[in-house]
């Protein structure tokens, strides 16, 4: 029998996501796991294994599945492992050999693992804004900032399977804020949904005076930023353009390291896109040597949200 | 006739340097061309065969030539042209054809172009430093700062030819010194002969009560600031700590990148190791992810500085 089908799966802290994936980016069947915070890695395997063999008999393509493509946090291509993930109880204290784990309870079906923002790119240049294009760098703007970044056709993976950490790139270099990893004046510090939120704390504390909408706001997040500068709130506009900028000026370091044809965008802040995409652009043309000025373009994801981690992790599985 | 040599044209402001080259990473031959004001690009390239069919000749290899493979400023590996290459009148203020031309001129011999930090890294990986190694980036520190990334053995090109401007990536945010690219901060003016010669000039003014060898130097240069270090000057050690701190923290962007095994250095300032390599390892370590602190290597070139241009280039032509 053919095997023309791919099953994609999202890892996360809070739930995992499961889709049966044809070979034109249709999702065929979906389900979702909701995170078990007290189970060891052989059980979260288990119970994956068995919510894809359920999957897949619900979309009739049992016998069918070519691969199965992982995406999670800390997931690295090369080991197939799962290791140190701080919001995966089950990961978060040592290595899990999880590709191979997750194989075995298939029946043998191939499994390839990589972390999410890598999955994100695969999914973007099989099925996305990205496809066709061999040179790019993917930005996903979430909880943190990760990023995948594919050159002449190819994922870069590095030496040790863990290139792209570009959320961690330093952004602001003198008294820079603390980030998340330990380091001072990360990307992610500021370009994050979190960052965002911070900003606007930041800012409604040393701008006491300033009239805005997010001053009546217990536990200011990025949406609410979000949602203040539609509504024509002039703080929460300037704290986009701030986001924009320092994200702008490492776009243009990014470029000048790979000179890609895009950098896409995705996640949960790029949906601000009309407050984010002008001062984006704007600093990263600022910032850029004049042979790359005007041609670098900054695109929007293009997978509908809900598909979206299912899509990028599948994708991975058609290389196998 | 085995086609086993090559012949690598290292193509520079002031002169041009040419070899023959065997598999090893001999060099069997090798002139020198001074560089001609006032000649044309047809003419740079008739003087250039001429100097490769004698010189082809004169190692008694004739018809055993592979390839040429040639490294200049503003070099295209894609399209085979020198564009707009300020220190070459004769590409200065246009495009040249040059890989044709010079193949066309060398009786259909194979030539393939790249500029000239690319190069530098392909003659690392074919016989130096980097050899065996499948991702690592070449910086190299002289006049300018240039470089060279290669990826899963790969060279990275990017989508247009020009990837691995590394020098040009900001060092420096805010009040960031003028570059020669017209950007303000970048990697290139702290970092290389130039901007170390800066350095000195600047802070013997800032400190005008600081006694130092180097204050009674008419135009200081790198050499000098090395030499005087050397001698036990405090402020030029002073300065290889600051230089070596910009440069080690752009390193960690770089390495957060692409997860390179090792950074390579090279170029007249990579000489100065004994003072540059302590403050350019700890700041690398301090910027980097736990994950990479202490497990990426700075390594300086392997090559004999006065082959190393010639085998950079030649390097490029095994691939014909």
């Amino acid at each position: 029998m053919a095997k023309d089908y791919v099953v994609g799966i999202d890892i996360g802290g809070q739930s995992s996501k499961l889709g049966v994936v044809d070979a034109r980016g249709e999702v065929l069947a979906q389900s979702v796991i909701k995170a078990n915070p007290s189970a060891d890695a052989a059980v979260i395997v288990k119970e994956l294994a068995q919510g894809v063999i359920k999957l897949v008999a619900q979309a009739g393509k049992h016998g069918e599945i070519r691969g199965i493509g992982v995406g999670a946090p800390n997931g690295n291509y090369y080991t197939g492992t799962i290791a140190f993930a701080p919001n995966l109880p089950w990961a978060a204290h040592g290595s899990v050999d999880f590709a191979k784990m997750l194989s075995q309870e298939c029946g043998g079906i191939p499994v390839a693992l990589t972390n999410d923002a890598n999955a994100a790119a695969m999914g973007e240049m099989a099925y996305g804004a990205a496809k066709g294009m061999k040179d790019f760098i993917m930005i996903t703007l979430g909880t943190g900032v990760g990023s995948g970044i594919v050159i002449g056709g190819q994922m870069v993976y590095g030496s040790d399977g863990f290139a792209g950490e570009l959320g961690h790139t330093c952004a602001v270099r003198h008294n820079g804020r603390l980030c998340g990893c330990g380091k001072h004046g990360c990307l992610e510090a500021y370009c994050s949904a979190v960052g965002v939120a911070r900003t606007a704390r930041e800012w409604l504390d040393m701008n006491p005076d300033e009239p805005s909408l997010l001053r009546d706001i217990q536990n200011i997040t990025s949406k609410d930023v979000y949602q203040a500068a539609k509504d024509g709130d002039k703080m929460a506009k300037r704290i986009f353009d701030y986001t924009g900028r320092i994200l702008g000026e490492k776009l243009a370091d990014f470029v000048e390291f790979s000179a890609p044809e895009a950098i896409v965008l995705f996640g949960g802040l790029a949906r601000a896109k009309e407050f984010l995409y002008e001062p984006t652009l704007k600093a990263m043309n600022e910032n850029l040597l004049p042979l790359w000025k005007g041609k670098v373009k900054i695109l929007f994801s293009q997978l509908k949200e809900s598909d979206a981690a299912i899509l990028g992790a599948s994708a991975l599985a058609w290389e196998l």
